[in-house]
């Protein structure tokens, strides 16, 4: 398997992007290979003196990078030669089975949707988190990819974040909820109501309703189905609050009792690691045709490392054939008046 | 001032509800009165053999409860003399200055909305709730009245937020932070970037552009200023993702260190009451006319003491001639296609 790696994408590349290569090459199979998509020269001058299997790890030469803060669409159109532009070309052209960056989303996103097309019956991609959970791992579809969702999309995320919890995660029969504002029946926007109906209807899904935002880390679904929007503020307001908590406790305890802070420290860390996004690596793409997966601006080399082994078991655990044959089914496509 | 509190509201009623009047009496000025909505026998019973000033504290009766997972409209129509609409109906007829209730949500939002009118120049209301972070009090708004919200309403509840934020808070100059999925104006939906613009455009307010949901614990911003829908997922799950760690982190406790245990209780108990919702009381639905308060479902009677003196601060702080003060400028009255 080639797994494609933007060494430019986060706010520590290159330096932790190469040390996650490189760390996850012993852990691969021998007929694995990485490769590092970045500025030529840059990639060579910080790889030089590393012992490492050349043959296994190599460059693509990509001499442009995106910022995390350009816009998706022009700076692709702008930068043909970035390395997430590049990356979705080597995807395109068969030369990598997948791609992984912790660059700018949103040019990921577009530049993935371009070039390697959706998977058959899928409307739109979405991106699908894992939220480790005391009761066990969540999955939140889409956190982002779409901010402009009708039924179907969500629809489809539920289908697709289903597949993914059950052959990536092991949960068995996921149970799948479905965002909004209250468990009523009668709560909820007009996307919301009529995903309801959708999720309902299909019985291949553990569907279970409407949930709360409070739900989230009580164990009541495996699978929230929600819109890109709503999705990416979930993500990015749990990320503040576990963190606005923590400061808060540590403050709290400098100020009361500060001859415990040193005792409680390893409890806070282990808490903090089970609550890390890094173990899981990235966030796949879910319905495009191919391995992609984004990761969180803040990639560590660990995050990278875990990101290229959950591409390798996505692509061994066939997730994407799996999507296509639920999705092939004729229910959908004749879902009349509900094609984005 | 007369203020009118809903005895059968919330999960602790009418016990905790009864118990939080009777505790703000003392706290109140003399000629302060409150008044306990709900059914008089049922009342009477509770209050029977206690001791209180039967002058300042009386019983109206609503022989009706509307449940928390009823409809609102449907509900409000089919029991007129529950407690919610007795309680808008003595709003409305100038028999209370001020009205709270920890019941139906979206029942209470109906019937203040009906009977209450909106004030002159406010186009929807929205329930402003105010979260405690380690650098002050945050409004959030709107959290759940409204969820087809347009520019125009999150435009008004900008201003609307800031108002209170300043007046009630005592924040000065509050900064406004519009909630979206990233810092940079090209991201956000449609409503997102039209709302962008009405808020940049408005001198009065002390706009800060998008901000994230990670940012809402960081001090970045006073105010924050979203759609209903998403603010009420983030009310709920900042809940849940608050209480998922103090449960990982008890959990952690006693597996790893029980003995710590003990000693740790009081640094998070202060943690907690610091971070508690109970503190500020309720939230006040502002655009209305007329003082509304709404509490949790899981008010207790400090929630209820602590609402009702909300209350009175805010009617003694005319939050209400300071809104309409602001939007009946011209400014507002002038924006073509964005009225609701």
């Amino acid at each position: 398997m080639r797994i494609a790696v933007d060494a430019m994408g986060g706010d520590f590349a290159p330096d932790e992007i190469i040390a996650g290569a490189l760390e996850v090459l012993p852990q691969l199979e021998k007929d694995d290979t990485v490769l590092l998509v970045g500025p030529q020269e840059t990639l060579e001058t910080k790889l030089a003196g590393i012992s490492y299997d050349r043959e296994r790890l190599s460059i693509v030469d990509a001499p442009d990078v995106i910022g995390m803060d350009e816009k998706p669409i022009d700076s692709l159109r702008k930068k043909p030669r970035s390395s997430i532009g590049i990356l979705a070309k080597l995807a395109k052209l068969d030369k990598a089975d997948a791609v992984i960056s912790a660059g700018n989303t949103g040019a990921c996103v577009a530049a993935f949707q371009m070039r390697m097309r959706n998977l058959p019956g899928v409307n739109r991609p979405g991106i699908a988190v894992v939220f480790p959970s005391l009761t066990g791992p969540v999955t939140i579809c889409d956190v982002g990819a779409n901010i402009a969702c009708k039924p179907i999309n969500l629809y489809q995320y539920g289908l697709m974040a289903s597949i993914y919890s059950q052959h990536f995660l092991g949960v068995q029969n996921p149970k799948v909820g479905l965002m909004s504002i209250g468990e009523e029946e009668a709560k909820g926007n007009e996307i919301v109501k009529k995903t309801r109906d959708l999720l309902r209807a299909d019985p291949r899904l553990n569907f279970i309703g409407n949930i709360e935002g409070r739900d989230i880390f009580r164990g009541v679904c495996d699978v929230v189905v929600c819109e890109g929007f709503v999705g990416n503020v979930i993500l990015k307001l749990t990320e503040g609050a576990v963190d606005g908590l923590f400061r808060a406790i540590e403050q709290e305890l400098m100020q009361e009792k500060p001859e415990l802070a040193l005792m409680f420290k390893p409890i806070i860390m282990r808490v903090y690691r089970k609550h890390d996004y890094n173990e899981y690596g990235g966030a796949p793409l879910l319905g495009i045709d191919g391995t992609a997966l984004i990761c969180h601006g803040a990639s560590k080399a660990r995050t990278i490392r875990n990101a290229v082994l959950a591409a390798k078991n996505c692509h061994t655990q066939k997730i994407n054939d799996k999507i296509m044959e639920c999705l092939s089914e004729d229910r959908v496509r004749t879902m009349d008046g509900e094609k984005d």
